[in-house]
């Protein structure tokens, strides 16, 4: 794949400009956008068929319901259907979540610090109160989270892998923290990279102990549907009765209902996928070591890597026709793992830099 | 058109089951809804060959801010696109008005009896306080709302044409009201079926003269649309700007934006749609005048229909194959209008039930 398929007919947005726009002002042939962690291989072959399929009926309105989706989602992770909320990306699921549990200003919500962007902003839409824990070693220190619990604690989020840290959490710890936040506390595991680990399916079972879990997954990343907007939850029969109630009544489209059945069908493309994403990774921390950079071990499928001068670099980058994310921590950038060519003429193109 | 062919491979629920079940249960070969006011053409050719394209880009987050759509918008109405917010349906828009405007929970939201049932939700979830104004021959009572308003009014809700009455109020009436509600109370004007009118982009004028408008539209109804989930608002930039920020950052997917682009485009298409809805409604009224029913006169794509006993009728004609829209006038069923061999077959059976 050459480098400028990546960018044909999509028109995304940098700082406001479409990329077209970017390509005039740099006078760019091409652009790589590694800044919005998308699967570089891009759609499986029976999803696009199903969508091809699929646009014909978009004069009708979806399936409010879901009904094909939670079959499938259901089938495949072994949960019954009124486990399951669909949502316009996992972005809906998570404001949705908050909405139903955060009423008072004084009500609190902990998340920690170098987290997801989505959790503050949920938060502070609701006018209530965000405990924020400091990261250890960039990733979540439960201790403190547990710590942070007070009588006004109404949810706690949490990102595994977490977002734009990539750290992990190990089952262990994430069962032993659920063991002791109290029940009538909320928690959300925020799943949105679980695809790309190996012990994916192991925390669905934890449903079963703690009615207070929320878990959140995304077809956005590894299954390559970040363009048509399809998230879901799984909890207890009673939060998604709650979540479901107070959601739009036709949140997701049919054409993003379709392929994500398809996706979800379509194991093989997801392996290709984690495995592309295994040997970018790898690609991206050996060209970092000889760069001498340091980053962040990541078991996502973006890195956060140290630089000198990251708003400095971000703007060169974005001039030589990189797109690449400015994070929270200082000093740090954020890469998407892009394809094997992407990623070696980025890390030449960092290395001119440096 | 063979009437089966409008609900091949969609799965839309009635009652919460899919068609398919539907069908299953009662024994049938196939189902007529005419329930949705969906646009019985069907999507235009140039846009389903724009979505074809697109669903193949869909691995890339859509534009976040709508570039495309929000410059063929700003085009076709002449207005600038920073008046413009676009929503994930105009359902999400109207939330968003409503979670703009209402703080408290004395704060007054007025909308009309038998108004489009988004209006209560919208106002319930936000805890605010409804206040219903009596219908007058089933449409907005203009003079009743005007005197409803009190100063805990923060927003009035008026849709035109209405659903599910089809009633129109003309241009003078509305602009006068406008005219007499506070500068600080938000109406908005609901213009979801504007399309089947022929006095369409007067209203979109009104905008320079009240900074408190909010005019919504959908793709959902003529340009047929309903499944990919787009709606937007025109407003003064003040209060577009303010809708952009307490929005999801990417409400509206890729396939969506790309297909109302194209549909804008395509007034042929929509030409055609707007004729065949005129002969359609006309059918449907000549027919319910040979079988003595009486109608509500509509000005959108639906007629609302009065019957001696809705809930038993409406079961009776789904055991037939055909869906209809309960409502809730007493005694009303309202029909949205279908293909003329869907309307001739419809009738027929209502024939065979009275």
């Amino acid at each position: 794949m050459s480098v400028c398929d990546t960018v044909k007919g999509l028109s995304p947005y940098q700082g406001g400009k479409p990329i077209s726009e970017l390509q005039r002002e740099f006078g760019l042939k091409c652009v790589v956008k590694l800044a919005s962690n998308e699967n570089p291989l891009g759609i499986g072959q029976k999803t696009l068929e199903a969508m091809q399929q699929a646009v014909s009926e978009v004069d009708r309105y979806p399936d409010g319901n879901g009904f094909e989706l939670k079959q499938a989602i259901s089938k495949y992770l072994d949960v019954t259907t009124d486990m399951i909320t669909l949502g316009n990306g996992s972005n809906d699921i998570l404001e949705l979540i908050a909405k139903a549990h955060v009423c008072a200003k004084d009500d609190e919500v902990i998340f920690s610090q170098y987290a997801f962007v989505v959790y503050p902003l949920a938060t502070q839409a609701l006018g209530a109160t965000a405990v924020v824990t400091q990261a250890k070693n960039f990733g979540h220190d439960l201790e403190a989270m547990l710590l942070a619990i007070t009588d006004r604690t109404k949810l706690i989020f949490i990102a595994n892998p977490n977002n734009p840290t990539g750290t992990l959490l190990t089952d262990e710890a994430l069962h032993g923290f659920l063991s002791r936040v109290p029940n009538s506390i909320a928690v959300v595991l925020d799943q949105a990279y679980v695809e790309y680990l190996d012990t994916a399916g192991v925390a669905i079972g934890w449903l079963k102990e703690f009615d207070n879990l929320i878990i959140t997954r995304t077809f956005s990343k590894a299954y390559g549907l970040a363009g048509l907007r399809v998230g879901y939850s799984i909890s207890s029969g009673k939060i998604a009765d709650y979540l479901n109630r107070i959601r739009q009544p036709f949140n997701v489209n049919h054409v993003a209902q379709v392929a994500a059945v398809a996706a979800l069908d379509d194991q093989s493309h997801l392996v290709r996928s984690v495995i592309a994403n295994r040997n970018g990774l790898k690609q991206l921390q050996e060209g970092f070591d000889k760069l001498g950079l340091s980053y962040i071990p990541s078991s996502a499928n973006f890195i956060a890597v140290q630089v000198k001068d990251a708003p400095k670099l971000y703007q060169q980058l974005l001039e030589l026709g990189f797109i690449v994310r400015p994070v929270e921590m200082k000093n740090y950038l954020r890469v998407s793992v892009g394809t094997s060519r992407e990623i070696s003429d980025f890390l030449e193109a960092l290395k001119s830099l440096l």
